[in-house]
């Protein structure tokens, strides 16, 4: 297994590559305790925050220090489960826990995971049973969801893995991984596994403005473990398409809806289309909570319009306050458009919706 | 005519918009000396360096000081203006001069206007004369190229304003505006005629990674001039056309080779495939000097590789240095996914190259 890949003799690739490093958990407990990544503060900083209670959680998610369909799910569950400690004043335990249960499920509307984390693990509470015995329900039924997760990622993994050849290139947008999921992420499971087998591949990494989670986040991550990565902006995916560079496309989903569309990180849809044109495959990669069977199909599904500000401000500049900026967060790309979906059930080809009905 | 627009009702538009303003003009040539407009400060910042050199001109068009093929052309005409004024040590007019075409026509690769800026003027050189002579023909020259510039820009304008009717929406990519050009820009000619007889309609301005031309400069002198513009991440384009917010694309160009594939800023071809996708004119606006005869293919042009850092630093993080970054400046858009071409010699449309034989 090549101990250090990346020698591709790029021009700019000018300091020395370092050892592989395990990827942080972004969220984890520990002693009674949950611990968030700031994911704000990658690549420069690695640094937890103890959460102190429901609304820091919320916080967390809506500032986007976790991110990651999946990753807010295991968040908000284990929000949940600070909510049954937290003193209530006059409420009951089971107004605390409703309560808390739509804070967190408004903190971002879109991905679907985090509401069916919160509504899995309230499922575990039991209004005859008294406080102590429900926290330690809803903390188990948390810390299942977190087992399962790790445990779904390497079913992805498995199921993408073939995909992935010797000198394979391929592309990924936003961040599907380690650090949006838990352990192998979703679009890189497949890139990890067949890492570990020893198949060299090379990534190339959309750097997905506004927040740039790719530049951030996924270039970080691909690169800490030792994959061949490469940045790019994203307005290059197309020229490296059309120069023949780019062999396949892998990306994550915040939400499938019934027929199949695919509602992901804005940019995505883009990729697919530019897949289409050039002949490239394109792969979405998602566990079967992301998969939304009461939503009939993409438009259907309110597109997040996130503040201004992350447009607006960059490098010291700003664009005057007067100039009108637009800044939707997802995309919808549609079922026609996907070559495959790879999932915890396998990978799993047209004709949609009907091929998807093992994830429900 | 609306003296205010942009009215649109968007969440983000927090300040009030101030009265129409002019657009400082990119290059300006007063009392025998070269100024140029750091377009590197704007939005925040108008500030013109007077140029020393032969040596300065090329500096600022390396480092996009002053950028936008046509732009670049006309400071070049004016750095052969100066070379003929610089002491030469022990060389002669004509070796200076020979040095000095060769320094600017290297200062950046892709653009043919910039070679032809400086043939052009190099042309008016005759070694019979003296030096003062041989000043002014080419000072003459220089302006006359300068002044032509305007009045190119003025008949794109005019062949392009009957692509806007009341209520369109359009979207544009980089900048091909008065700061690329001169006056009226290329891409933004029509937008700003049609602006002139009271046309109502809406510009998407793309940020346009990794430099951000569209959100420093597009949206910028696009407000200036009262005109309802958006800006977007490029990511979002997809987004509005799925939506059926962007009734056409206008860009500009760098070159346009013999076939009639156009060379332009990265990004451009993506947006040509999705504007395929979704069935959306796409115009690409440029005077004739813009096309290249003697290459025959897009594929036959060297395309830029931009320095990693463009990428690599943003919001003071920092990509480690040993992640591999391309930057690619420039893409290729096939002759078959452009609508049209909107020339200073008219609309243009397909069969390509046989329409485009009027440019020559």
């Amino acid at each position: 297994m090549p101990a250090v890949e990346g020698t591709t003799g790029f021009p700019h690739n000018s300091s020395p590559k370092p050892a592989p490093k395990p990827i942080p958990e972004p969220v984890r407990w520990r002693h009674e305790t949950l611990e968030i990544l700031d994911q704000r503060l990658l690549p420069g900083t690695v640094h937890y925050d103890v959460q102190t209670g429901v609304h820091s959680v919320a916080t967390a998610i809506r500032e986007l220090r976790v991110r990651g369909a999946p990753a807010i799910g295991i968040a908000a569950a284990y929000g949940v489960v600070l909510a049954a400690r937290e003193a209530g004043g006059g409420d009951s335990l089971q107004q605390r826990l409703t309560s808390a249960a739509a804070t967190l499920t408004s903190a971002r509307p879109t991905a679907v995971n985090l509401a069916w984390a919160v509504k899995r693990v309230m499922a575990r509470f039991d209004p005859t049973l008294d406080a102590d015995t429900n926290y330690l329900r809803l903390r188990t039924e948390a810390e299942a969801l977190h087992a399962e997760d790790r445990r779904i990622c390497r079913a992805i993994g498995a199921a993408g893995v073939e995909l992935i050849k010797e000198g394979s290139s391929i592309m990924t947008h936003c961040n599907a991984g380690a650090l949006a999921v838990s352990e192998l992420g979703t679009a890189t499971a497949p890139m990890y596994l067949a890492h570990r087998s020893g198949i060299r591949f090379r990534v190339f990494a959309n750097e997905t403005r506004p927040v740039l989670q790719g530049a951030r986040l996924t270039a970080w991550e691909l690169d800490r473990a030792g994959i061949d990565v490469t940045l790019v902006c994203d307005n290059a995916a197309g020229h490296l398409m059309a120069g023949g560079q780019v062999d396949l496309v892998i990306v994550g989903a915040d939400r499938v809806t019934a027929n199949g569309d695919v509602v992901n990180k804005i940019g995505t849809a883009t990729l697919a289309i530019l897949c289409d044109h050039f002949d490239i495959p394109f792969y979405v990669a998602c566990p079967s909570s992301t998969f939304d069977p009461d939503t009939p199909r993409g438009v259907d599904v309110e597109i997040e319009e996130r503040p201004a500000e992350e447009v607006r401000s960059f490098e010291g500049l700003e664009i005057p306050g007067h100039i009108q900026i637009r800044n939707p967060g997802f995309d919808v790309t549609p079922r026609a458009l996907v070559t495959g979906f790879v999932t915890n059930r396998g990978l799993l080809g047209p004709p949609y919706p009907d091929t998807l009905s093992v994830l429900k």
